[in-house]
């Protein structure tokens, strides 16, 4: 990871103001609108399926959010997509809730068999269920990143052909062959609903102004976690509410410089141990 | 009301994270979801027909809010609601705008008919319409709780078989029997949209964890009613945003002795006068 | 513009409650609600076909925006601006992002065509659009406001016989006749998801109170201006998240006569010059 070009990435964000296109969910539609704000870029979230693809077509990013999914997202987001690959667009897919129900699963698994997705951000169980594997939730919340997590993470990047990120304590980013962890973030994060569906958009963001899916994805993962640490500190003992406003100053604020200073990357070797990056 | 168990209550909540699944509307949804998980308790706003039946059935309430209703909604409702009675999951419903509209008056008195709805929470005049009375508001803003409003309850709670909450100045709870009044609460609730939508999905939480209604609808009156008046102390001088955010706060850090030391609940006689818990 | 009458305006909103319906968006729903009851006004949500025209008969002001427009939108807003067309209830149209899809543009002008629309508030682009004109965006963040921009609102404001909102750096108001210009606002509000769309609603308040079309407009565009300078002060130095709390806190704490105070309002005489009132 080359630390002046995750730098510079944060500014080109804030220079070019990337557009970024989010087909996603009542729940979190308007945090994720004003994160990729604060952030610097520019959030548009069209849904009807008689407009995502020229929605799409001027966007810098597609962002697919599964959230409250439906069947009419669905027909949006293929269409969306289309235009996406059409155009070489970068495609985020965040699989929320996959394994919940059929619907979700096997629309998921439509999606990635009829687009080519660049990225996938997940928890450990979505991940594992796009797969087809069942997950059982344990080491996510461990002091040290279950290997377990690693191998699926691995597995569904070297199956799916695109960049796997699995967020959890810990992260881990690989595109089945160079894995990185991060361990930037803030256990308040699970405390926010549409954290995670914001970190997605944001992932979407850096893809759009960096082509090497792993420096994009890395990047955008340490600079949002870095901003939820600081907000941590400054609002951890008012709660929830504060650190969640407080979340979206620090993605005004923060700058590429800061972002360097606490980022907490790890490569894993070939004898896979970790090396401070 | 046994003070040791509304104090339990809180803690089962924050220990058992129980999932509440919420049919809600595209205001209320992200504020309900940030409530929820500052509460402890784990939201899913999953809304589709192909989807509500299986992300019902891991649920441990289901929550029907009328928000910004529509004909899919209505579906969705009932394909979760019957999924709920089958598993003996609780159901609240939140009757918003009832009243205001022909299709939302009759398909909310169509939910009560096909489904078992074991909590109705809403202001006198949706409650009113729900049994097809015409409400002419009044005495809902007064010192004392207007004695319209209660009889109100208790005919809707019988006629509906059902626990009934009137929330207003001072709100009501009754099973059609017994009948409680919780006077903990601040008008600033008022300026928040969705501040109702957030009890409902409260009284949700709170009956995943105790099977006795009025338990369990009494303890999430009184426990957010003083998280509000804890807002308010903090934020009653800065405005309406700031109470918003320092509710979710508070919801965070509330504790099940705080919400006991605070807690104004009365209960009415046979007499007719009420008498402090 | 009578200042007397623009300090009178916020009194009569708080006063009199006006009941807003707003068709509106996943996005910006829960911020508008909040904004308009910060205010002082009612917000109602309603978007199903089957329950709109109810809704709209007994508001006071309609809002119609597209900003994640589709075919069902499309239909629910036809019946419900019908219903205030009939009943002589004001309509604000706010054409999100027309010229970003055909969609949308054809959209909008077929709601233009059907419906007496008494208010457009866009930004120059999306104006510009709506009449057919491919608008290349300009001077609209520059120190004055550009001939240009004006020439467009009259344009707009003649051929759509309608009251004209541009708003940018400066605002622009106009009913093809007479121009005003509104100088208040902050760059902040830029960073705000939904700033714009909240504003659009606020025209709809006023609208409600007050029948002169520019003095209702002037007079909401200056005291959202005002408000949001006030929340500038308090939290530019912490970011967008404490800005857009604030924003609400100030929209429920602004008197009239703070309003009349800080209000920066020119009117365009028949030399083009402008003066200020």
């Amino acid at each position: 990871m080359n630390q002046k070009k995750m730098i510079s990435l944060v500014n080109k964000i804030r220079e070019t103001k990337p557009l970024i296109h989010n087909i996603t969910n009542i729940v979190v539609a308007n945090f994720t609108a004003n994160g990729l704000l604060a952030l610097g870029a520019k959030p548009v979230m069209a849904s009807a399926p008689e407009e995502v693809n020229e929605i799409t077509e001027i966007s810098d990013a597609l962002v697919l959010n599964l959230g409250t999914f439906n069947k009419v997202y669905l027909e949006s987001m293929k269409i969306a997509g289309k235009a996406a690959n059409n155009k070489g667009i970068p495609i985020v897919l965040d699989p929320v809730g996959v394994g919940a129900s059929c619907f979700r699963t096997n629309s998921a698994q439509e999606l990635l068999q009829y687009l080519h997705i660049q990225f996938i951000r997940g928890n450990a169980a979505e991940v594992a269920n796009l797969i087809g594997h069942k997950w059982e939730i344990k080491g996510v919340e461990t002091g040290n990143t279950d290997g377990d997590i690693v191998s699926l993470a691995i597995l569904a990047a070297q199956k799916l052909k695109t960049t796997v990120i699995i967020t959890g304590k810990n992260d881990i980013i690989t595109d089945g062959n160079v894995v990185f962890q991060v361990q930037n973030g803030h256990p308040l994060l699970t405390k926010v609903t549409g954290a995670g569906c914001l970190l997605s958009a944001i992932v979407g963001a850096f893809a759009a102004v960096e082509k090497e899916p792993l420096e994009a994805a890395v990047s955008a993962l340490v600079f949002y976690g870095v901003a939820a640490e600081m907000a941590a500190v400054k609002t951890a003992a008012l709660g929830p509410g504060s650190f969640q406003i407080e979340l979206i100053n620090q993605l005004a604020n923060l700058t590429g410089e800061q972002m360097d200073q606490y980022s907490l990357v790890l490569r894993r070797e070939g004898d896979l141990s970790w090396v401070k990056q």
